[in-house]
């Protein structure tokens, strides 16, 4: 295609932006990552991106984000929502791209489990290389729309097992927004949201006096009309 | 461009979602309006549908959103933002079309000065006429978030004056959710979210015990990283 008819076109592509808590490689804390792709060709040949590609004419959108992600990580996590469509006109140097960003949670249990695909590195969310394109924004956006959302939504559950601990929900919240946070207060508070259900069992094996399980209770469907048809 | 060619692409569009607070014709009771433009062409000619059109090469997301709401309206409202992206394989017979959605909100002041667009009508959002394309369940999506977003931060102040009175509130309160809201919770509960701030000043010319007027307090800027450059 020539650059002519290109600067006539826009192009839609799809990028996802995929969230997993893993210890900290200096502090240990726990923390987030985010996979990323080396690219192999112009623009920005050698630069980290997030994964992604163009949307194909006969593929949905969340289906071009779950491509993405089993070919990034070999992962098909729960959590795959739409973020945001980044579109001005200047954010790819020789043409018009669109992409539709979605960002997936990964479960705890299923970091273990990712498969790095093709030139695919995980990083720390927080302290990236330079990105190709307007990536840096976009995760800068993604970090931001996490970090607000889990103080006012249960989407912590995201990170964790169907039934967890109130110790784990808080060890998901201070890690999402780099804090400490005080386990009475926070046991209050998170049981005030009225979302979490005591299973009626405890952890095995652990102290004398075992901790309590919670599952989260099934809210209302979520209102995104096509990711969960 | 033969059909051949176009079967290879995704074409992709920017709509709007309109909505405004007029009284309803039956009732006479506040509710929500939205317009429509009947299509002048296949697909769907004669049909209503949300305004929008093709996204230019040179135009950024939100500048095509601001030219469809000044053409079909003569509005330039100050909220504006991006909905949701809707890519389904099959929501355009003959073409594979991404439509990016944005949602304004009118102020209240802004509804008179409101100028048709060609082909355009307002309509009742809750009772549509059949709509082109998948357009029906976009209006169900912004409704249905409009109506959850109400109630958790303060967006109603999208549709009024700087300065408000508390039963102001509530009336768009009420429209948006159909429903009679007691005043004295209302109260409490509007002035517990701590956006309200007092004026200082009161509603002139009214009762011998006019209501104070209120402003929402300048949040946090939205995170939205392109509608407010």
């Amino acid at each position: 295609m020539t650059v002519s008819s290109i600067d006539q076109r826009v192009s839609l592509a799809v990028s996802t932006v995929i969230f997993a808590l893993r210890p900290h490689p200096e502090s240990g804390l726990m923390t987030l990552w985010l996979p990323l792709v080396r690219r192999i060709r112009e623009p920005y040949e050698g630069m980290w991106a997030l994964p992604g590609g163009p949307l194909e004419a006969d593929e949905d959108l969340v289906a071009s984000a779950q491509h993405t992600l089993e070919r990034t990580t070999g992962l098909a996590p729960h959590y795959l929502e739409q973020l945001y469509a980044f579109g001005r006109v200047d954010r790819s140097p020789d043409d018009r791209v669109v992409s539709i960003v979605y960002w997936a949670l990964v479960r705890q249990e299923e970091v273990a489990r990712a498969v790095d695909g093709e030139n695919v590195e995980w990083f720390v969310a927080d302290d990236l290389p330079q990105l190709a394109f307007d990536h840096a924004q976009i995760v800068d956006y993604a970090l931001a729309r996490l970090r607000a959302k889990i103080t006012y939504t249960p989407i912590a559950h995201a990170f964790l097992p169907p039934e967890f601990t109130l110790a784990d929900l808080r060890a998901v919240h201070e890690a999402v927004l780099r804090t400490t946070l005080d386990p009475a207060n926070f046991r209050r508070q998170a049981l005030g949201t009225k979302t979490l259900v005591p299973t009626g069992t405890c952890l095995q094996g652990t102290s004398h006096r075992p901790p309590a399980l919670f599952r989260f209770e099934a809210g209302a469907p979520s209102p995104a009309p096509e990711e969960h048809r």
